[in-house]
């Protein structure tokens, strides 16, 4: 394998809170052409610091990813020390000037001489024009020590190091790396809900061992476990017959716990499955707020499945919005199946759309008590003919219990898609 | 200021997926004790690799502080590593092989002899116990080419991590950097929205020339556009006196478009307003899909202020739950100044709170006109007298406009709260 470091710079990511998460966007998609990412390091904007980190990784890395430090600011210093690392001078790249006084008039906003400090770049060095963003990336290819070394520098916003790697870095890197290649790596990502670790861990026992280089990882989130299969091998078609089978294995195993592959989400799952009956939804929330109508509706072109929510917080809006018996949240309290049950009917009435969903539950921190605890949720989806409801304890924060409830909902609706 | 890198060992952090957290916390923690976190490192379970990135560390850093890599397993290599890289025997903590014993039999899991591996602790490292987990941490302090070196090594568990930091680590790494420590470290965060990176970037020209050791850093998100304000010195008092001065500059200079300090946040700075002039709110929402009343519910204790939302996302929704004219919406079309407006006013009439807000736009990808590109986005916020509108062209994918759009959405709530 072709191995790559990836340098984060910006003080932000040493001391600012801030997580250095491009990273792991730049492992993922370099793995798939067959780069593996062996080294990560952050770095502040010192230029002492940039240079050192750059000489080291060259020493160690065929392949050498930055991101950040490429904006107008004195700050950032990524395309100067590159230049001098990789004995180069920096050349005025007239499509970038063009295509940055482009953006910055278009928004009625000055050109300075800052700004166009971004459309320097190192000679011979290949631009990568940035669809969301000012500074473009740039790659270039050197001998360094007798080695061919690739060096690909990106902004350090990740939508434009998304846009910039997806739209033009990639296919540079793979091409680089096409010549050096000596194997391949397969990873698969496979998702699940409604089994904690332990069990999947015990109903995957013994699944690798008949497989050299093949592991198994289980990674725990409020969204569910998520099981990577990762094979290495010499010869791409044996290592993708052996992580066919293990595929085929793990689906056998954890059944309809599995919602998604890849980077799927449960709320593109569910997207899918409605656009392909054709239902619509209608969701009513109280303790999400409105988090199941903002998943569902991050999808593009959600408004051929997604009707309407409603988030009654209070229990006023419950009366009012979704005909809630007083009497019934008096009797068994708003967090109950049977309030859950009577607001995925009434959603789904009041709207007119195929399905109803609902959650109503405690996330805390306060307002538990010992027969309802923190965490208790309650959901329901309602169609024409049934509604179905199910209830869960979720532990963690409040933000956790939001999100694991969502995901529940989710799920719930899933399942009563694919009727399992 | 003494130095410090950060390596977390672990393949997983490489190719799995996962961000490396721990650091965060421990450059956070650090500060405090006047350690400033200068690199930091990510390497996989790979020997070689990390004794280099060892060796590396210690070459640059004072004070290497490593994460991972000391578990029961054979990936688990650090201290084995450690043991070599300082040329230390490892030795049998009896101590610690109690502690291990104890708690596995509590667990009733059985005391193997990968799991005493734990206890070999590197010769004359003082181990740190580890009231969470298993393995503990240790720390060591060496002459390496002629400086004295500290190494704090830690499980990668977050919550050991921060366990161990605080019941040992920290105290250990205080002594250590007293002696060598050469000032102090401030910083501050203050958060805008209104204003681009080069606006505020031209707002705050030349403030920090007059005072040495400053640095001013802006960092643009969905969010908006974060100033940090970091002041080193060698005396506490002046560098907080400076921190101050520069702090009240930045305010005047930004004004209103300051809406939170430190790690508040928007909904939390909105939420804290309404509690304090006990005021409620309800929401109407369209394209950002319920994210607005999710963000508000985030707060414990919500239900004070929040009343309910509306996610009236088809033109029927905004009909029939907002009373909102037939002949308005085909006239301006639902993605419009007065339709924002009637949404504000009709939520909050019928729910009978003290203030309606409402967001109706085009989040993309597809949907966009000429007259109307995606991006666009009405705001309006509506109290018992008036309405107050808004609308904004953002940038970004559909995430992004999403969340811009709910961050001035709750910007407009809390310039109107604050009469700005």
């Amino acid at each position: 394998m072709v191995r790559a470091e990836v340098i984060a710079i910006g003080s932000e990511l040493l001391l600012g809170g801030v997580a250095d998460t491009n990273s792991l966007f730049l492992a993922d998609e370099l793995l798939t052409i067959g780069i593996e990412v062996r080294y990560k390091t952050v770095v502040g904007d010192d230029p002492k610091d940039i240079e050192a980190a750059l000489l080291h990784a060259f020493g160690r890395a065929d392949v050498v990813v930055t991101t950040g430090g490429l904006g107008p600011t004195g700050d950032d210093l990524t395309r100067k020390i590159v230049a001098r690392v990789t004995g180069r001078r920096l050349v005025l790249h007239d499509q970038t000037l063009r295509a940055i006084t482009h953006r910055l008039t278009v928004r009625k906003r000055p050109v300075t001489a800052e700004q166009t400090t971004q459309a320097l770049i190192p000679s011979r060095a290949q631009v990568i024009p940035n669809p969301v963003g000012t500074a473009p990336g740039f790659f270039l290819q050197q001998k360094i020590k007798d080695k061919e070394r690739a060096l690909l520098c990106l902004p350090g916003v990740s939508m434009e190091v998304q846009h910039i790697v997806q739209e033009g870095g990639s296919v540079l890197l793979e091409a680089f790396a096409g010549k050096a290649a000596r194997g391949t790596l397969i990873r698969r990502r496979l998702r699940t809900f409604g089994l904690v670790e332990s069990e999947i861990d015990a109903r995957l026992k013994g699944l690798c061992q008949a497989e050299k280089n093949a592991v198994l990882g289980l990674q725990a989130g409020t969204y569910g476990v998520d099981i990577s299969i990762t094979v290495q091998g010499r010869h791409p078609e044996s290592a993708e017959s052996v992580a066919k089978r293990l595929e085929r294995a793990v689906r056998d195993r954890v059944g309809e716990h599995l919602y998604a592959a890849g980077n799927q989400t449960m709320e593109g799952v569910v997207a899918l499955k409605l656009k392909a009956e054709g239902l619509t939804v209608a969701v009513a929330e109280s303790c999400t707020g409105g988090l199941i109508g903002q998943r569902l509706t991050s999808i593009p072109g959600s408004s051929a499945y997604f009707d309407r929510g409603v988030v009654t917080y209070s229990d006023r809006a419950k009366v009012d919005l979704l005909k809630v018996p007083e009497a019934l949240i008096r009797a068994k309290g708003a967090v109950s199946a049977e309030v859950a049950q009577v607001m995925a009917e009434g959603v789904r009435e009041q709207s007119g759309t195929d399905l109803g969903l609902a959650v109503t539950g405690i996330a805390g921190p306060t307002g538990g008590t010992k027969e309802k605890p923190v965490g208790l949720v309650f959901l329901a989806v309602a169609d024409k003919k049934i509604s179905v409801g199910r209830s869960h304890v979720f532990s963690g924060d409040r933000d956790a219990i939001r999100f694991r409830a969502s995901q529940a909902a989710l799920d719930l609706l899933r399942r009563h898609l694919s009727g399992k």
